[in-house]
């Protein structure tokens, strides 16, 4: 049987809405990854009364661990940690040695910025607060200054109902990831862990394919597939790319390989990918050194923000020109305004001009535009919003030029024509000497 | 009272962090907005009992109204209706009037495509699924092809517990937010409202003030400001934006009066926001008419993309170039090699030079340059990761460079720089003639 969490977000600028939490997502994958189901996630405010119902309705579930994320600070109104203990039933006393850690750290940070105001009574009662720890429980070194708490999980006894482990962590999301392993090799983590069976995730990523056809080909699966029952699966379209995560028990990997098979049968042509890479993976490995330019317009430098996201991407990112005007294509990357003129500024023509102009003007190898409506405005009946042309220039070979319509509003369009763009790039760098 | 509401958000891809929801923090803020109180958001996979296991609980915090999201869908996975039904203890029957209403969406977009299978059984009895109502609810008109369902609460009787009121929606984002009023209008969502008092939303934005300077203040406040209990305060820090986000009865808008004076006094240079407007219209404001260009190396065109971001900037912005390469700077841009070899490419120097070599190059009245480490690579002593050069250069006046540091990984400082240089950008054309 799989090990069952809940993980319960804090912060009432999470449950108003106004912060998209970041936390809940990234521990359910983390927990899924390490074989665990995730069966709840609950966000509520800074309200204890609100907190404790919710581990109550988790320890209710039979969850076998639950994690908290948010309200650690110093505080008053931080109070995960005070509500924690009282659900758990174990008493918060004083770390000393946790005290000092924090003082320690808080000192170093504020010599750092030349602040003298080192011992202030209102910062000592802030430390003492945060170095206070359940009864029985193991604290997690803080990389801010919040430790988190494992709190080990308590069985039901005669007069009293048992608690699930719960591991307490801090709110931003780069002091939690830091202290996520420490934390899931914690004693009271690893003891509730224990009964976990080996899981698999596999990931495999099309583009082009829809979610009707793909769920045709899994009845077909269904019923030819020796095991299909043991692979968990999950689709989700995004960005115009077609995921399917499984989920499996080690043991039935050969039901897995079965399945695989069959998707590459029916829809080779649109996977691009088995193994967990991106296509932004691909338009890396397959300039495989060469330089790369773009030429945006309806994207307005989306594609040159996505292909600098990556650390390092300075090798191979020449730069770009995002002329948005009619004027910055003919100006910058030499568009000859009578082609404008003549074809208008969204057409096949003005998109090959562009890359052309962008390979030559910043010298590179490779070079990507677009040229669109996103809309709202801007649509006419021959050229509908959501049509957009991409151009890529490669050095040594004839322009290629595409056309698409995309449906949706002016964010999906411009994400849309980002993903294809990429795609584009590595469809046409991955066809070379073919 | 206020009225108190919990919403349901269901879906595997959600539950397991793979997908990012939007339905959850989307209707928190609608029915904040209303007045509402969000009482605990809740996260569920697609097994009908979690599902159960999410409404009781929620039922047993005594919420008036419970709003779920997804699992609308044709096809047999897709259970939040019948579920939602047998948790309400009401039968479902079919609506033919409804059935027909779905029946002809789907023949329109099938026409509409070409498609011939009009009327396939397994197309029937997708529509006669969601054609399906629960006893005395009320459907709301499908925007795709998935009807919501606002159910009426139903008052504990002798022998049976009670329901809240319940308003089933659908999973696509923009399904349910185009419903959403007529949702919001339906009988028994007014019903369940009722009881709501009036409640008034308001908004602080500032940049460069820390949230522990605030605090202070706040703190100043509760001891002066006649009826500060009346208002529910929450704080965040995004982007390097510090927003206060208020809610308060609308009696008690004198409150929040003497609030606002008060923050003003102790803050008014940090402040730039307090009628719910961003940055972003400030500089569309500022701009008044005036071209914009941008120049971008460490940013890769998150200025850019930001910029064009919002319907109708074709109207003031005329592009920029992303110069991420120093030859991209000297060949594009014409900063002058001999000044990136003396001063280095992040330099004050260089961010000058990119930003009046844009709108030189553009035609340009205003442009903004970015030039910085943004890491993990790249970093030295004097220069540390997280070090940005800007340059503003305006028509008719002096370039101004500024160089700030920023903390965190690359993504934190690609973001902080983005929302910085529009800061530099607003604030500059703020303080002309003046």
């Amino acid at each position: 049987m799989n090990v069952r969490a809940g993980i319960v977000v804090t912060g009432t600028e999470v449950l108003s809405g106004r912060v998209a939490d970041q936390n809940g997502p990234w521990v359910a994958r983390s927990l899924l990854e390490s074989g665990v189901d995730v069966a709840h996630i609950t966000i509520c405010g800074d309200r204890p009364a609100d907190l404790t119902a919710q581990l109550r309705f988790l320890a209710g579930q039979q969850v076998d661990l639950i994690v908290t994320t948010g309200g650690l600070g110093p505080t008053a109104d931080d109070l995960t940690v005070a509500t924690v203990a009282e659900f758990c039933g174990r008493a918060l006393h004083l770390d000393p040695e946790l005290e000092s850690d924090i003082a320690a750290i808080i000192a170093r940070w504020q010599r750092r910025r030349g602040d003298t105001r080192t011992d202030t009574p209102a910062l000592r009662a802030g430390i003492r607060k945060q170095a206070q720890v359940p009864e029985g429980a193991q604290p997690i070194p803080p990389t801010g200054t919040a430790p988190g708490m494992a709190v080990p999980a308590r069985r039901a006894q005669s007069g009293s109902v048992g608690t699930p482990a719960v591991l307490v962590l801090p709110g931003p999301p780069r002091e939690l990831q830091a202290m996520w392993p420490a934390a899931m090799s914690s004693r009271p983590v690893l003891d509730a862990l224990s009964a976990r069976t080996e899981h698999r995730q596999e990931i495999i990523r099309a583009y082009g394919l829809s979610e009707a056809d793909l769920a045709e080909t899994l009845r077909t699966a269904e019923a030819g597939v020796t095991g299909f029952d043991s692979l968990e699966i999950t689709t989700c379209l995004r960005g115009g790319e077609l995921e399917m995560v499984t989920r499996f028990p080690s043991d039935t990997a050969p039901a897995y390989a079965q399945l695989t098979t069959l998707i590459a049968e029916h829809h080779g042509q649109q996977i691009f990918s088995t193994d967990g890479s991106t296509i932004d993976d691909h338009v890396v490995e397959r300039l495989g050194g060469r330089q790369i330019a773009t030429a945006e317009s309806c994207t307005g430098g989306l594609i040159g923000a996505r292909l600098t996201d990556r650390p390092g991407s300075s090798a191979y990112v020449v730069g770009g020109v995002i002329s948005y005007a009619n004027e910055a294509k003919t100006d910058v990357l030499g568009v000859p305004a009578e082609m404008i003129a003549e074809h208008g500024a969204v057409s096949e023509q003005v998109a090959a001009a562009m890359a052309e102009g962008a390979a030559a003007r910043l010298a590179a190898d490779v070079a990507v535009s677009t040229t669109g409506i996103a809309g709202p405005g801007g649509g006419s009946e021959l050229k509908p919003i959501g049509t957009v042309c991409f151009g890529v220039a490669i050095a040594g070979r004839p322009t290629v030029t595409v056309t698409r319509r995309f449906p949706g509003d002016r964010t999906t369009v411009r994400a849309l024509s980002t993903t294809a763009a990429m795609h584009l790039v590595a469809d046409l760098l991955g066809n070379e000497e073919s």
